[in-house]
C-alpha cells in the first residue's frame, strides 16, 4: 500500500490495474477470466446498486430471481440473436464428480446430461419462457421485472471490472401491451441510467441510440450511455433495449387485449454492471489512486489523529466525537483511523489511494486551537477550520467535491470532443484520442470501413439532433443521415 | 388465484406447493431442479436479507464477491471434505457453442477445457485460496467477510425453496488469529441467526450443536438452528461452523503472529438461505395460504375499498390517505387495492393467500360513520375502529400479530416436543411426528441404527444442558453422554 501506482502517463493500463490492486478493489480469481470483488470494491458496488434499486422501485419495478441455468435448446430458439456473445459461454455437461482409480476427481461419465446446460450470458430466454406461462390477458401487463445477478460470457483477455468471464449486473425485462409503452419504458430507464451515473458517480455522458452494427442482436433499438475515460477512449456504461416483439414471437408470448384480440406483447431489456466501477476509476482516478464522488463513497470522511501519547489520542477522540456522530446521523459515513504502528503519512497515502473525499487531520495543535485541518482528495487543498463550524463546512465541501469531480470530467470530455468535417482530421483525432462528432450516411458498410481503417466505432447517434441539410458523411461525403459520435472504445 | 389451496390435512406437500404457486412466491424453472423466485417471494427474501445484512454489518462484517467458478483441483485439495454434497455438482467442460452441420448448436469440441470447472456448491475453497494471498501477518486478521450469492448442488428431487439445484444464500467466511476468537465468532453468528429468525420471522427454534454424523464434513463443530414445521418435521434453518485449522491447513494459510511465530489461522463459515422462506410458509401458513409476520411482510397493510361509483372511490381514497401516509412514513408498507373489475371478495382471498397481516375494508358505511373495518390475517378477527384512532390501533396490532404468530408456533412446537425414556415410545412419537428429547450415548453407530429404523436423525445437542447422571441412552440404555433432540427432517 505504501508504494504508489504506475503513473498514468507512463502506462495507462498498468496504472488502472495498480489502482485496483492497491486500493483493494478487486483481485484475479483462480479460474482464468474470473474476478474477486474485495470488500472495499464491493461497498462501492453496494452503494451504486442501492441508488439504482431505489430508482427502479420508485418507477414501479420489482425484483425477482431467475435461474443461472438455461437449456441449450432455448438458445437454438433465438439462434439469430445468439450469433454475438452467446456462443462464448460456459457449458455444463455433467452433474457429478467421481473418484477415479488414481484417486483424483473426474466427471462421472454416467452423469452426462442429455441436454447440455448453458450458464446464462443474459436471461432473456429463460425469462421469456416464463412470461409465456404468466401472461394471458392485458390485465397481466405490464410486467416490470428486474434482477440483480451474475452472468457469464467466456473471455480470454481479462481486464478487471471491464472484461471478465463472470460479472455482476442488473437486467430489467419488461413486457407491455403496446409498442408505445415499451418505447417509453426503454427511454425512462435510459433516463434513470443517465441521472444516476451523472449525479451519483459524477460521470458525464453522451446519450443516444446505437447504430445497426452496434446494437444488441435481439433488439429493435438499443440506447446507450457512453462515457469518456481519462485516456480519451469511450466506455459503454449501460444500455436500454427496445425489443419490439422479437422475443415474444420467438417464445410465442401472446395476450388477450381489451378488444378480445390475441396480440404479441412488446418488450424491453436493460442493464448496467460492475463495469461501472471500471468507469469510475478511469474517469476520476489520478496518480495517487482513486478519487471517489462523495455520493457513492463507502467512507466520505476519514479522520487521522496525530498523537504521541494515549492521553492525546483520547483527547482527540473526545474532541471529534460530536462531529462524527452528527455526520453519521446524516448518513455521511466516516472512519476514525487510530490503527497503531502506522505513521500518519502512511495513513494519508492509503486513504488517498482509496479515494476518500475528505481527510481530517487532528494533531495536538489543532486540538489546542480548537480547529480541524481538512484536506480534500480531489484537488489536495487543505484548510484550517474552527471545530464548531466543522459540520457545516464538511457537508458543503462534500457537495462541492461531488460537483467539482463532475465538472472536471465534463471539461475533459468537452475538451476532447471534436467536431470534424474531413476524414484526415478524423483519423488524426482518433489516433491521438477523443470523441469525434461528424456526419454519417447511415450506411453500415461505411461504418465497417471506418472501423477497419481506424478502429473507431459509432458510439451512438445522440438523441434530439437537428441534422443540418448541409451535413456530409465524413467518409463518403454523401449527404449525412445523422450526426454521430465516433471513438475507440473499451 | 380465486381457487383455494389443497387443505394441509389432505396432502401437506401439495398444500405447500399450492401456497407457493397461488401466492406467487415461486415457480419451476425450465432446467430440472431450478426455481424462479417471483417478485412477491423475492420481496420477502429482500426483507429477510436486509435484516441479516444489517446485523452482520453491525458486528463488523463486510460483504465481498468471489467467483462462481472453482477449478476442479481445489476440490481435490480438500478431498476428504468433498465426500458429501460436493460430488453432485454442475461441471463445466466447454467454453463455446458452435453451429453443427444440421444447424443446431453443439459444444465446440475445440473449446474443451484443459481442467474442468465446478460451479460453486459453497465457496470455502476459492475463498481460502485467496486468503492465502491476503493473509501474512496478525495485522491482516481477523477477516470477517460475508457474501450473498447463488450456489449449485445437483438435486434430483426438487422442492421449491427447500431443495433446488441452485439457491440463494449468504455465506460468511472468517479468519482469526486464535481458536477462541473463531469459536466466539461461530457462536456470535449463531446468536444473530437465532434472533433474526425468532424476532423477525416469528419462528421458534431449538439451538444446538450437530453430532459428528450430521456436521459439515469440513468443520470441527457445526452449530444449528432447528425449526419445527407444521407437519411436525424439523427443518435445519441455518448453520454456523467452527472450522478449526482444517481449511488453513488444506490451503496452507499461515500468518506471522505477534510473537513472530508462523501459525495456521482459525476459521469459521456460516450460512442461511432461501430455504428460510420454506420454513416461513410451513410454520405460519394455513389453509387460506400464507400468514406473514409483519416484521418481514412486503405489504403490512392492504386497504380494500368497497364502492359503487367513481365518486365513492375518490371519497374513500381521500378518507384513508392521511392514515396511509403516516404508516408509510413509519415504514409500515401499505397498498391501496383499487384494481377494477375484481370483487372485494376476490381481493380478500388474494391478500389472505399472500399473507398480508392486516386488511382494512372501507365501504360507504365505514366512510359515513368515520370508522375502519380492520381484519387481522392471523386469527381472522375483525374490528370496527374510529378512523382517528386507526394509526395507533394498526401499529399496536402489527406488534400483536408478530407476537401471536410466534407464540402460536412456539405452543405448537412445545406441544409436539416429547421427553421420552424408552425406545418404543420414541418410535411411536417419531412415526406420528414431533421432536423427541432423550438421552444418547454419544456413539455414531447408535445414531445410524436409530436412523435406519425410524428415519429420525439427531437434529442437535441443545446448548447449555445439564445432563443428569441418571439419563440413559434411548437405544442402548448405556449412560447417556448428552440429551439430544431427534426428529424426522426436511
Amino acid at each position: 500500500m505504501s508504494k504508489g501506482v504506475t503513473p498514468k502517463s507512463e502506462n495507462y493500463s498498468k496504472w488502472y490495474t495498480d489502482v485496483i490492486t492497491k486500493a483493494e478493489l478487486a483481485d484475479y480469481g483462480p479460474v482464468k477470466g474470473t474476478m474477486i470483488i474485495r470488500p472495499y470494491g464491493y461497498q462501492i458496488w453496494e452503494n451504486i446498486k442501492s441508488v439504482f434499486d431505489r430508482e427502479f422501485k420508485k418507477t414501479n419495478h420489482v425484483n425477482a430471481y431467475f435461474p443461472l441455468f438455461i437449456p441449450k435448446s432455448f438458445l437454438n430458439k433465438e439462434a439469430e440473436h445468439v450469433d454475438g456473445f452467446a456462443k462464448e459461454c460456459a457449458i455444463v455437461t455433467h452433474s457429478r464428480l467421481k473418484t477415479s482409480d488414481d484417486g483424483s476427481l473426474i466427471p462421472d461419465p454416467d452423469s452426462k446430461l442429455e441436454e447440455e446446460i448453458i450458464v446464462r450470458p443474459t436471461s432473456e430466454t429463460v425469462i421469456w419462457a416464463m412470461y409465456k406461462k404468466w401472461i394471458n390477458s392485458h390485465r397481466d401487463l405490464p410486467i416490470l421485472i428486474n434482477q440483480w445477478a451474475n452472468v457469464v460470457r467466456w473471455e480470454m483477455r481479462t481486464r478487471l471490472f471491464l472484461r471478465t468471464s463472470e460479472f455482476l449486473w442488473q437486467e430489467g425485462h419488461t413486457a407491455h401491451a403496446t409498442e408505445k409503452e415499451a418505447i417509453d419504458e426503454t427511454l425512462k430507464i435510459l433516463d434513470i441510467y443517465k441521472n444516476v451515473v451523472q449525479d451519483y458517480m459524477g460521470i458525464p455522458l453522451t446519450v443516444g441510440k446505437k447504430s445497426e452494427n452496434e446494437k444488441f442482436a435481439g433488439a429493435v433499438d438499443t440506447y446507450t450511455i457512453e462515457a469518456m475515460m481519462s485516456d480519451k477512449k469511450a466506455l459503454q456504461a449501460g444500455t436500454s433495449h427496445f425489443l419490439g416483439q422479437n422475443f415474444s414471437k420467438a417464445f410465442d408470448v401472446k395476450f388477450q387485449d381489451k378488444d378480445n384480440k390475441e396480440k404479441f406483447v412488446y418488450a424491453t431489456s436493460w442493464g448496467v454492471s460492475t463495469r461501472l466501477i471500471g468507469a469510475l476509476i478511469m474517469v476520476h482516478g489520478d496518480d495517487k489512486g482513486l478519487r471517489l464522488p462523495p455520493n457513492i463513497a463507502p467512507i466520505k470522511v476519514v479522520i487521522v489523529p496525530i498523537y504521541k501519547s494515549e492521553e492525546d489520542l483520547n483527547n482527540i477522540k473526545e474532541y471529534i466525537k460530536p462531529l462524527m456522530d452528527n455526520l453519521t446521523k446524516n448518513n455521511h459515513t466516516n472512519f476514525f483511523d487510530n490503527r497503531a504502528n502506522l505513521s500518519p503519512g502512511f495513513k494519508f497515502n492509503e486513504w488517498e489511494m482509496k479515494g476518500v473525499p475528505i481527510r481530517i487531520e487532528i494533531g495536538m495543535r489543532d486540538y489546542n486551537n480548537k480547529v480541524l485541518t481538512i484536506a480534500r482528495r480531489d484537488n489536495n487543498e487543505k484548510n484550517t477550520i474552527d471545530v464548531n463550524k466543522g459540520e457545516d463546512y464538511i457537508v458543503n465541501l462534500l457537495g462541492d467535491i461531488q460537483n467539482s469531480l463532475y465538472k472536471e470530467a465534463l471539461k475533459f470530455k468537452n475538451d476532447n470532443t471534436f467536431k470534424v468535417d474531413n476524414y484526415n482530421e478524423f483519423k488524426k483525432v482518433i489516433s491521438s484520442g477523443g470523441f469525434v462528432q461528424c456526419g454519417w450516411d447511415g450506411n453500415s458498410k461505411t461504418e465497417y470501413k471506418i472501423k477497419e481503417e481506424t478502429n473507431a466505432t459509432i458510439r451512438c447517434i445522440p438523441l434530439n439532433q437537428n441534422t443540418s441539410n448541409d451535413l456530409k458523411c465524413i467518409y463518403t461525403n454523401n449527404n449525412a443521415k445523422h450526426e454521430v459520435v465516433f471513438a475507440k472504445a473499451y
